[in-house]
This record gives structure tokens, sequence and C-alpha cells, in this order.
């Protein structure tokens, strides 16, 4: 079990914050935030975060999807406390790129994820330069 | 991106199966069964799957919880269609085990997920010895 | 608060009948069914009740959206326990109808379920003949 | 089909009002906020409403339980925009009470909820005269 690195734990590490207010219903039967909601709070952050992107599927008549999501818990999430998500790129590969991000709340690192997105397209080649131009610009940074 | 094994693709390679209907709430903006309620179905079968090893957490004053989630996606699922999760125990360490599982629609693997489960307590040293060998009896068959 | 009749509790009163299993993504910080879990069981029952009556709203370039839903809440529900749905048309209005439906865990009632639809089209008339036909189909049997 | 009055449909006739995010999970398949979602959203401004009531259910030994909730839908929302609920407490009654509120995105109502709270216990009297009072400090104000 590798675990995240220190500096993936760093709200300063990703170039794009978000803060979201947790709900009711991301609480499980122990009373606290349920993995599965860690994994629609990443997912509402990294929307947003795809779409300050400039959606890339729809312009270009492509088409981009989640190839695989990782998610490594840290600590207990509380309700009703809102978090905060720092998400970057943290690779670009030829067709897919990661996004990288960690959850925090009460000022400590609750959660991180990984996420690998793949274009599909029929004729699809490697990633657009304009694309990629773009998701260099939020790459995270340096440790 | 190293992605799953055939074996891991295979109802076969695991001990345990359960079927479970897809609910209209799984559904995405694209029409699709969303990412998050793969994680969502995972999480049923593998708690149905940990409340047949016997519960360690409360008879022995243990607590297990999630450290690790990973899903790799492979094809696209559909509404109104059951899901059928197939789950074994793929390690089992000093106080930590994974969970491995593969989900089929349509007769075909359209995910695969594996969960890393630690034991926490105060003072918990190893997992017991008759819990490791209800786990022992439920580990993934050879592919 | 006028409570559910008691002929709206019977399964018998309705002519469709579906069983749903439970998630423990239904449950709430309180360990029973979450009353939003409800509503989401409920909606999955009347889409595939809708599905069965053959889509309106597409064949007919028609399109029906839910107006109101109230859920009335007898009793507490649990995992990992199946629960069944009744559902039946009990009202056909010119441009709306009434879809009711009762919830089963354990041999009892536990909520029931009363959702207006209306059909919203720029040139919506009254509802089709052939769809009032199949309406008039699946109403609720006298009590 | 009684819709809501137009006094229940203004923001300020509401002592209590709560600003909240969508999420990417509140999307149906037909890219709108789901149904269910809304549900949810009332629920957790619901949910911060009772909170700052005081929590009778713990302080007094007693417990409150949703009896019956109603939604009407007036328009559709939309992702990735806020949405803000306005609560307020519309009838208080010898063992129950209703909580009403209403949602507003872009500048207009776009749904209502009316929710009755009933007190449960084995010895339960009437409601404390304590809660009572701090109850009649968030009634709606007259339109």
């Amino acid at each position: 079990m590798a675990r995240p690195s220190p500096e993936r734990l760093l709200l300063a590490s990703y170039p794009v914050r978000t803060v979201i207010p947790t709900r009711f219903q991301d609480l499980d039967a122990m009373g606290h935030i349920n993995n599965v909601a860690f994994a629609a709070l990443f997912e509402d952050a990294r929307v947003r975060f795809n779409r300050a992107l400039g959606r890339m599927d729809r312009a270009d008549g492509l088409r981009a999807v989640v190839a695989r999501n990782e998610i490594n818990y840290l600590a207990e999430g509380s309700y009703p406390d809102d978090v905060e998500i720092a998400t970057g790129v943290a690779r670009i590969g030829n067709r897919s790129w990661d996004v990288a991000a960690v959850m925090h709340q009460h000022g400590r690192a609750i959660a991180t994820c990984d996420t690998t997105i793949v274009m599909t397209h029929p004729a699809a080649g490697s990633l657009p330069a304009d694309f990629r131009a773009r998701l260099d610009e939020v790459t995270m940074r340096a440790g």
C-alpha cells in the first residue's frame, strides 16, 4: 500500500481550489462522510475543473471518459462542515491525462484522488495541441 | 496505466457473486451508469461480502475502514438492466486485506474494483486468527 | 395530516409490483433507510412503471414531467433486506395523471407515494387517446 | 392539484436562508437537476434548520421523525449553478410541526417543499414549551 506523498497532501501543490459544503446525504450509517460520497465530491470538483479547461469533447467532436479512479482515505470526514478540494493535472499522455486532487477538512488532508481520463473517438489520434496547452497551464506545482 | 489482468475479468475467478438491479438514480447526464454509481454498486456488494465474513469489527471490539479504493472502468453501463458483481479476497496482510471485484453487465466485464481495508484500533495487533481463517475461505481462485 | 387510507397500504390494491434490493447507500446516520432513499426507490419503481406504458414522450413528441411528489412515511426501513413496491394509476386528468404506490418491507407497509405527472408541450392538447387507454389498464383496483 | 400560493414562492416569506451549490451527481439522464436531488437539497437545508433549533431529540430524550414530505416542482434546475433555499415553520401542532421551504435558482422559484415532523417517544406528551418557543421564533412571515 503505497500512500500519497507529503506534497500530494498540500493544497499549495495544486493550481485550482474549490470549497464544497457537505450534505446530510453524504453521511453513512457510522455518522461519517461515506466513502462513495468522497467519490461524488471529488467528481464534482473534477467536472468543474474539466469544464474550465474548455470542453474538448464538444468543440472538437472528441469525448473524454474516466478510465480509472483511485481514492486514498486518510481520515474521517464530518458533516455539516465544508470540504476544500484542490485539483491539478498530474500527467499528460498521448491520448490520456491524469487529474490529481486532495480533499481537506478542518485544516488537514482527509483523502486524495487520482483519475485517468482517456480520449475516445473512432478516429482519435493524439490529444489536440491546443487542449494539451490548456492542460499544461493547470499542471501540479512542484512540491 | 496498468489494466486489469484477463483473470480479473472472469466471474469464475471469484468465490462470491451477487446480482444488483440498477436504478434510475445511477444514470448521469450522459445517460450511462455514472462513475460514482459504480462505486456505490461495488460498495454494496462489498458490504454484503464483509457481513458474510462475520463482522469482525463488532465481535472483537475491532473496526475496519476502507483505506484505498481503485476502480478501473472498462465499458459503459446501462439502465434498467441488472449488474452482477463477483467478489473475493485478493491479499491478506498483517493488519489489512484487499478485496477484489469485477462487475458484469450483458455478459461482459464493465469494471473492476480493488479495495484495501485496514483494521484500526488503539491497541490493535495483527488480524485475529479466526478472522484470518474466514478471509482464507473467500480468497480469489487461481485464474 | 390526513394519513393514507387502509386500501392504499395493501399490495393487492395495485396492478404492478416490483422487488428492489436496498443498498448500503440508502442508510443514513441513524442506521435506517433515509427519507430521500425512499424517494429514489419510489422513483425507480415509477420509471419502470412508466416505461412499461410505452414512453408517450418519445413516440408522440410529447414529454411528461413530475409536477408533485408526496411521500407518507409509516415505519422505518432497514438494510440489507429487499423492499417491494406496488404501483398503479390513481387518477387520469385532461393533461396529467397521478401514480400511486406503496412500499412494503418485512410484510408491512412502510411508506406510500403520490406523484402527479404532467404532459408538457408547446402545443399540447389533452392526453392522446391511446396513451389514456394504456393508463386505464394499470389503474388501481378497488380496495 | 392545488399549487403553492404566491407568498410561498417568495424568499422573503421565510426567516432562514441557505445557499447550496449543485453537484454533478444531482443531474439525471435528461441533464436537469433530478427530482430526488431536489429532495436531497431540501433535506440538507431542513437538517441545518433543525440543528439551529437546538436538537430537541437529544437534549430531552425525545426524537423527531419525518412523517410526510411533499415537493411541488415548478421549473427545471440546472448545474453547476447554486440554489438558494428559504425555510420556516408553517404550523405548530400538539406533537408535530410543519416545515415549509422554497428553492430558488437564477432568481425564480423552482420548487417548494412541505414536511411534517412528528415527535415520537414511548411516553411522549406534547411538544416541550421551550422547544415550542424556539419553533415560534422561526415561523413563516406573513406574506
